[in-house]
């Protein structure tokens, strides 16, 4: 695939908040988007030149959708194989299936990242054939047992405090095939969001610290409380990850921070991400408009930051606190537009912005 | 009209780029939009949950578009005032009827100016009932000769040499009601480019210092070269012309800066303006956020600018320069998905931005 002009239709599979984000920035250099999501009416479509309103297996759907665009890409992980698969037999998608499949399967995620040269925590795959016994003393006492798959935001996955809860937790969680996973002992949680382009140009945004409650990403707060050696060591593996994905677009990688600086890998989104969205507010070149920039095929922005940040997630009913953030000169306020709100569910988020220090 | 919360959908009359970016603005506060316009698939209509393609005067759209909004604002200004008194019998329409009747006609809006304390350039009325020998006394010669109405971007315009060209000109241009203006000998232009609340607050971007070129703006750049009492004023009289209209939302007013800092209102918009897109890239709050805050009863943001910055307008073909702009990392590039590109024709705009000098 070449460059791909300004004026082109960009798909977009998945319409959330993601989605809806992307389509603003492709709409600022002059994309048009299509927008195809079985949900009725969702974030991205409000801001989308078309929107499709059908199940992923929807096979007339997906032809309508492949003909009107010139390519495609995703704004979430969790949908299924077949549907990039069946759209990448006929248009470009951008990142491909080498980096979705890579990361839909913790445990292919997992042994793809120690192949690269990174460090994880210590895990075991957990199904119907493994060894229920064994994998608690690879991992230690408590873990943390995940389905491999379609987990987000917490879900699918469940604390195990001793080796013989597992099988039982397994067998409530429904026995998909899962991973149980040591806790790391980790003083701080950081990403790395970077952007790959097509000719394998690599650049990274400033690394955010973040925290987490309930498996929730709550808040990003930027520059993170690293040594440079850390920092410089965590982009270098985000980019080996980048590369031996081949991905082109952005992409994050979540790292627990141990004592002494140690590095583990906990997860890559080969995606724009939430601990991303400061860079809306606070860099040159936003993550969303870095990630058109490297699908299209054209020249990766500068991620240089103006403002020291701190995102902040709006779940639930917190998203009403928008008269009082407004009211705020320091604080950037965005609300997805979704209809319903739900404990838990991302609403929105706003950033705190300040002056950045000298020298730092 | 209290407060509108995010959720609702704001009606925008109008489909270029001022409703393109406004209608993004809207979406990052959480608001749908409803845009109406006579184009098929205009700028706006991308960004919008709602498209309206319909004629100003086609009264069964307009009362579904009424139906459908929460309230309803303006991009620009020439349009039939009977649509928007149509409207405004309905739903609310911020701002009123009283800023864009005052704007809509150069004669209100010079008189305006004056009954509020502000200069304006010499001017004469020139129609079938007035007389053609007077007027090139008052304005001197040579002249701009202007319709009235529905002008912009140096359209319905011309310069008269001498009093003798004066009558042909104007029945060459129509022989609609019109007016005769000054030459202004200016050292430069700049623009108040500021907010007005539904309570009377007002909050002013910095002044862009603003070059035309055929009636067309080409470029603002920021901070403008003037001292702290001229501008000090022509935010004093930018208030007083919002204050006089009762204005609620954004307005920008042009002026004409003389030697000593003698400052003459130009023109007023009712409405974002071109020479405030700087404000996107460089400011805590852009004008379109500043505007949909405005118009929905919310608090004022901060104007705080980051950085000083130049905008400069891509004409015509002049967006086919996009791959070297966006190679540019100081380089913000906007363009505006328009089908068409013809001469003269707003496509896009590009801003550069530099780390603001201290103490400046």
């Amino acid at each position: 695939m070449n460059e791909i002009a300004p004026g082109a239709t960009i798909g977009i599979l998945g319409g959330g908040q993601l989605g809806r984000m992307l389509a603003i920035a492709a709409a600022r250099l002059g994309y048009r988007t299509h927008v195809f999501c079985p949900e009725d009416r969702p974030p991205a479509s409000h801001v989308a030149s078309i929107f499709t309103c059908a199940r992923y297996d929807d096979q007339a759907a997906l032809e309508r959708f492949a003909a009107s665009v010139a390519f495609a890409t995703y704004e979430f992980e969790n949908m299924p194989d077949w549907t990039v698969r069946f759209l990448a037999g006929r248009i470009p998608v951008r990142p491909d299936t080498t980096s979705l499949a890579t990361t839909q399967d913790r445990l292919v995620e997992k042994k793809f990242a120690r192949s690269v040269g990174a460090e994880t925590v210590a895990f075991a795959p957990i199904d119907a054939s493994s060894d229920h016994a064994v994998a608690p003393t690879i991992t230690g006492m408590p873990a943390i047992l995940k389905t491999v798959r379609f987990g987000y935001d917490g879900k699918g996955q469940r604390r195990i405090e001793s080796a013989t809860e597992l099988a039982a937790a397994w067998r409530e969680m429904g026995a998909a095939p899962s991973i149980l996973e040591a806790i790391a002992p980790f003083e701080r949680e950081i990403s790395v969001v970077a952007a790959r382009g097509i000719d394998g140009t690599f650049v990274a945004f400033d690394i955010p610290e973040n925290v987490h409650a309930n498996g929730i990403l709550r808040s990003s707060s930027v520059p993170a409380r690293i040594d440079g050696r850390t920092r410089d060591t965590a982009i270098s593996i985000a980019r080996a990850i980048a590369d031996g994905l081949g991905h082109v677009g952005v992409l994050a990688v979540e790292f627990f921070v141990l004592a002494g600086g140690r590095l583990l890998v906990n997860e890559i989104a080969p995606r724009v991400h939430n601990s991303g969205h400061w860079t809306i507010d606070a860099c040159a070149t936003d993550q969303f408009e870095q990630h058109v920039r490297a699908i299209c095929g054209l020249p990766l922005g500068s991620p240089a930051r103006h403002s020291d940040v701190v995102m902040n997630n709006l779940l639930g009913d917190e998203w009403l606190r928008w008269p009082e953030l407004l009211r705020d000169p320091a604080i950037k306020l965005h609300l997805y537009g979704k209809d319903e709100s739900r404990p838990g569910r991302k609403m929105g988020h706003y950033t705190t912005l300040s002056v950045r220090r000298p020298g730092a």
